[in-house]
C-alpha cells in the first residue's frame, strides 16, 4: 500500500475542539474566538492580563541553504512541539501563516507534513481567520486615501512621481506589476505609475508581526512613508491620516490563531512577513502569548538561516527583546547530497562521499549560529532513501564541527520519532548555555551593519556599495533612522548572490542594488539581487484543477 | 438627555451566545460554524438536511423611493422581525451585508436603527465573516488566470482589446476605475486597459446570491462571460478553467451567516449585490434556509419598490421558485413631505399639504406591488416630530388606494411598536390571499420585458432603444440567453431617469444606453443612465475620523 498523502493523513486527524487546545495552555474559552470548531483567536483582553507572567524556553528551528530536496523546517517545528509534549513537556509551537495566491500557482503549502502537520490544512491554505484580507484591505485603504488626497487638492504637495506606496493582492498577478492608475480623466485624478505586491511583501504585515499592541501597531503604521515631497522630503501615513482607520481593520487579525497539530497540542499560526524584503517570521505577539502560556515554545525562521535565523535574532528578537535557548538546525541527507554536486534525479542512489563535501554548507550555518551566543544542536530530517552510512557521515561531521546531530523520524512516526530530539532540545533549553546576544549594535552605522551581515554571515569578501547607496544610507542616519537593524534581501539558495553556488563558498563580492526604508517596521532593506515582490502564475497554474469533489473534499490544492 | 446614538444602542445590547439564537431555530451548535461568540455560519450539511421541510411565509419590505430623509427599510425589517416574534410567532429576517469600502467614505451604514438592529453592529460594518473577502478574491483570481493566460500563449485567442472581466476591491478608489495592466516588459505580459469595480458590483456576488447550491454555484461561475474573441464569440470562465478554483475560495461564503436583532431574535445576513447592475438581495440560499426554519421570514431589496421589489419579484423569485405572502411598503412623513416639494432644510414644519401631495409617489409603488398579485401594507416609520395630521393624511391616502398604513414605532420601541403592524402581516400572510405572478414569462423577447417594466413599473411614455443595443439583443437571443429576465439599472430616485423627479412622474422617455450580459447570473443588465462600479472617497474621508478609542471601542465608523 502506498504511504498516505499529507491531505489523506490531515483528513483522517482526530481534531478536538479548539476550546480544548486552548485548556491545555490556561484559556478558557471566553477569551477564545472560535472560528468554525477548530481554529480560534486569543482574545487581546486575555493577552493583555498575562503580562507578568514568566516566560517558558524559546527554541527557533532553522535550515540549511533550501535545496529542490525540501529540507522539512516547518515539519520539523510540528514534530519537535509534539515530542516535548510526548516527553510530559508544555509546549506549544509558533508557525507563519500561509499566504493564499500561490496555492493557485503551484501546489498549495501544507503545514508540515506526513505525522507532523498542524490541522485545519485546507483552512490554513485558503481564507483561514481572515488576517491577510485584513492586511490587505487596510494596505488598499491607505493606497486609496493617498490617491484621494492627491485628487482633492494635494496639500501635502505629494510628488506623484514619487509616491512609494503601492497596492496589494494576495494573489499571484504578474499583470498587476507596473500599471498606470487613475486614467480616464478629471473624474478619475491624476494619471501615475502605480503597481501592486502581493500581500505578505506588504510592510503592514511585517508592522503587524513586530507590533506590541494595537497602540504600537498605530503608531508604526503612521510612521510609514507612503510618498515624498518634491523638495524630498518624506509623507508619512499619518500624515494622510490613514493609521486610525487602517489600525480599527486590523484589530482582529492582531489577535493570535490557535490550532492544533495533529497530535492535537497548542499551535500558533500568525502572521506571514516576506523572508526577503521583511523578517520572514511569525508575530511578535504570537511568540510573546506562547512564551506565557507555555514552558517550550518552538518557532521557525524563513529560508535558511543565513537569511531567517539572522533576521529573527537580529530583527525579532532584538525588537521584541526574546532570547532563544536553543537552535535547531534541519538538514537532510539528501540536501547534503545536493549540496555535495548531486542531481535531483540521481538522489535515490546512497552516496556517502556526496554528503560528507555537501556538509560545508551544514558546518556554516552552525557557527554563524553559534556566533550568536546560542546553543546549537542539527536535527537529521529522515527520509526513507537514507542509508545508515549516509547519516553516520551527517552525524559525524556535525560532531567535528563540535556540535550533536539527532534523527528525527516525525514525518513517519509523529512524536514517536523524536522523542531523542526532544529530550535534547529540552535539557539544552533548561541548561541555561545560551548567553544570546545580536550580531551588531543598535549605534553601529547602517552600512557597517550590512557589511557585518554580509561578511559573517555570508563569508563575502567584499561588498559593493555604489554612491547613491552610501548618500541615501547616510541621510537616513541623518533622519535618526540610523538605529534600525538591516534587512537583507538576497536569493535564499545560496551565501552569496548567486543561487547556484551551493556548498559554504566564501570571498565572493556582495552588491547591494538598493536600499529601502521601512520606517514603519523598524528596518533597512538592502536588496542585493532580484527580488520579486509580485509573482506570476505558470503555464498550468493549479487553479485549473482545484475543485470540490463529491464528497466536498477539496481536490487539487495539495 | 439625548437620546442614544445607533452605536450607544448596539454596544448596550445583551447579546446572547449565537448558539443560543441557532437553537431558536433548531440548529443545533455543531451545524453552526462560530465566527467569535455573536456570529455563525450555518452549515451546508444542515440545509442539505432541510429539503422537503415547509416553507414558512415569506414577507419582502420594499419602500418608496429613496430621498435624502431616510425611509428606514432595513430598520422596518428589523422591527418587523421582532414585532412577530413578540406576538408569538417564529419569524427570522433576512438581510445584505455591507459592503466595507464605502464605510471609509461616509460614515458607516448600521444595520437597522434605533431599537431595530442587528448586532454585532461592529463587525457588519468592517470584515464580518469574510464573505465579500471570498468574493473579492475569487473574482480576482479568475482576473489573473485570464491574463495569465493570455501571457502564455492565449490558446483561447481572447481579444485583449475584449476583456470584459474587471478587477475588483472592496474599497473606494477612483484612481483604479480605469487603468493600463501589463507594463514593464515581457516579463509582465501584453499592456492593455483594464479597471476595478467594487466588490458588490462583481458578478461572482450576484451569482453567490442566486446559487441553489455548491454545485449550482459552479456551474454559473463557469458560465460567465470574460473576455471575446476577435471574431466577437464570447470566452468564458470555464474556458479558463478557472470555476473549480472560484467554487474552493467560495465555499465558506455559500453558508449563510447568522447573528441577532437586539432582542435576540435570529437574523440571516449573507450577500449584497448591487441593487443597479445585479438584483440587490440577500442569498437564495439565506432566504431558502430562514423559510424551512422560521414560520415567517422578513426580508428586504434594495432601493425603492421600482427597482428593489420588481427584481426581487422578476429575478431572485423567478430563479428560486419563491412566492411573497404580503409585502410592506416603508414610508416616512418626511419622504413624503420632501416628494411633495419640501427642502430637507423644513422638513421640521408641519406641512399636511405637502405629505399629501407626495403621496403620489407612495401610490404607484402601492399598485405596482398589487400588479404582482401580492397583497401590500404600508409601514409609516414614525420620526418623532411627525405631527398626527401628517400620519392621518397618510393614512387617508393610502386608504383610498384600497390599502392599510400602519405607523410603526420601533425605531423608538423595538417590538412594541410594531405589534399592530405584525399583527396584520401574519393575518395577511397566513391569509393565502397572495396570488403571485412575475411580471413577464420567460419567453417574452429580452426588448419586450425591458419595455414592460419601463412602462407598467416606471410608467414611461417611450423606451429609447438604439440600433446597436437591439441587435446586441437579438444576438443573445439567438444565443439562447433570450430566456433570461432583464435587471434595470437606473436612478433609484425617481421613477424616471433623472433623479431630481420625485412624485409618481409619467409619460416620459427611457433611453437604454447599454445592455450587459451577466451569463453566470442570469439577467440581461439595461443601463438607463450614468452607473458608477467604483465610488471615490469625498475629500473628508470618514476614515480620518475612524480609530480605536482608549477603552478599544471603534470610533468614527458610525
Amino acid at each position: 500500500m502506498a504511504p498516505k498523502s499529507d491531505i489523506e493523513i490531515a483528513r483522517a486527524a482526530s481534531k478536538r475542539p479548539i476550546q480544548e487546545i486552548g485548556e491545555k495552555l490556561g484559556i478558557g474559552s471566553d477569551h477564545l474566538l472560535p472560528y468554525g470548531h477548530d481554529k480560534a483567536k486569543v482574545s487581546q483582553d486575555f493577552i493583555n492580563g498575562l503580562d507578568g507572567r514568566p516566560d517558558g524556553k524559546l527554541i527557533l528551528v532553522t535550515a540549511i541553504n533550501p535545496t529542490p530536496a525540501g529540507e522539512g523546517k516547518t515539519t520539523t517545528t510540528v514534530g519537535l512541539g509534539d515530542g516535548l509534549n510526548a516527553i510530559g513537556k508544555n509546549a506549544a509551537i509558533c508557525i507563519r501563516e500561509a499566504s493564499l495566491g500561490p496555492n493557485f500557482g503551484m501546489k498549495g503549502g501544507a503545514a508540515g507534513g506526513g505525522y507532523a502537520q498542524v490541522v485545519p490544512m485546507e483552512d490554513m491554505n485558503l481564507h483561514f481567520t481572515g488576517d491577510f484580507h485584513a492586511i490587505t484591505s487596510a494596505h488598499n485603504l491607505l493606497s486609496a486615501m493617498i490617491d484621494n488626497h492627491i485628487y482633492w487638492g494635494n496639500a501635502e504637495q505629494i510628488d506623484i512621481r514619487r509616491v512609494v506606496w503601492r497596492r496589494v493582492l494576495d494573489m499571484n498577478d504578474r499583470a498587476l506589476r507596473q500599471v498606470v492608475t487613475s486614467l480616464g480623466g478629471v473624474a478619475n485624478g491624476f494619471p501615475r505609475e502605480a503597481g501592486f505586491d502581493i500581500t505578505v511583501a506588504s510592510e503592514v504585515m511585517a508592522i503587524l508581526c513586530l507590533a506590541k499592541d494595537l497602540s504600537d501597531l498605530q503608531e508604526r503604521l503612521g510612521a510609514m512613508i507612503v510618498a515624498y515631497r518634491r523638495d524630498k522630503t518624506p509623507v508619512y501615513a499619518r500624515d494622510i491620516k490613514a493609521d486610525g482607520a487602517m489600525t480599527v481593520l486590523l484589530r482582529e487579525a492582531m489577535q493570535p490563531n490557535l490550532v492544533q497539530t495533529l497530535e492535537n497540542n497548542p499551535a500558533f499560526v500568525h502572521g506571514g512577513p516576506f523572508a526577503n524584503i521583511a523578517h520572514g517570521c511569525n508575530s511578535v505577539i504570537a511568540t510573546r502569548t506562547a512564551l506565557k502560556l507555555a514552558d517550550y515554545v518552538v518557532t521557525e525562521a524563513g529560508f535558511g538561516a543565513d537569511l531567517g535565523a539572522e533576521k529573527f535574532m537580529n530583527i525579532k528578537c532584538r525588537k521584541a527583546g526574546l532570547s532563544p535557548d536553543c537552535v535547531v538546525v534541519v538538514a537532510t541527507v539528501r540536501a547534503m547530497k545536493m549540496n555535495g554536486g548531486v542531481a535531483k534525479a540521481d538522489l535515490g542512489a546512497e552516496n556517502v562521499e556526496a554528503v560528507k563535501a555537501g556538509c560545508a554548507n551544514l558546518g556554516r550555518h552552525i557557527e554563524n549560529v553559534k556566533g550568536f551566543g546560542v546553543p546549537v544542536v542539527v536535527g537529521i530530517n529522515h527520509f526513507a532513501g537514507d542509508s545508515d552510512a549516509e547519516v553516520a557521515a551527517v552525524k559525524d561531521y556535525v560532531s567535528g564541527q563540535g556540535a550533536e546531530a539527532i534523527l528525527c523520524k516525525h514525518w513517519a512516526e509523529g512524536s514517536a520519532g523524536m522523542k531523542e530530539m526532544a529530550t535534547r532540545v529540552a535539557e539544552i533549553a533548561d541548561g541555561g548555555e545560551s548567553d544570546f546576544s545580536t550580531l551588531y549594535p543598535d549605534d553601529m552605522p547602517l552600512l557597517e551593519k550590512i557589511e557585518t551581515v554580509a561578511k559573517k554571515i555570508y563569508r563575502a569578501g567584499s561588498v559593493t556599495v555604489d554612491n547613491k547607496v552610501r548618500s541615501q544610507l547616510r541621510e537616513w542616519e541623518e533622519q535618526g533612522h540610523g538605529n534600525l537593524p538591516v534587512c537583507m534581501a538576497k536569493t535564499q539558495y545560496s551565501f552569496s548572490t548567486d543561487p547556484t553556488r551551493r556548498g559554504a563558498p566564501e570571498g565572493f563580492d556582495l552588491p547591494v542594488r538598493e536600499v529601502r526604508l521601512s520606517a514603519g517596521a523598524g528596518f533597512v532593506v538592502a536588496i542585493c539581487g532580484e527580488i520579486m515582490t509580485m509573482p506570476g502564475l505558470p503555464k498550468v497554474p493549479s487553479a485549473e484543477n482545484i475543485r470540490l469533489n463529491d464528497a466536498g473534499e477539496i481536490e487539487g490544492l495539495f
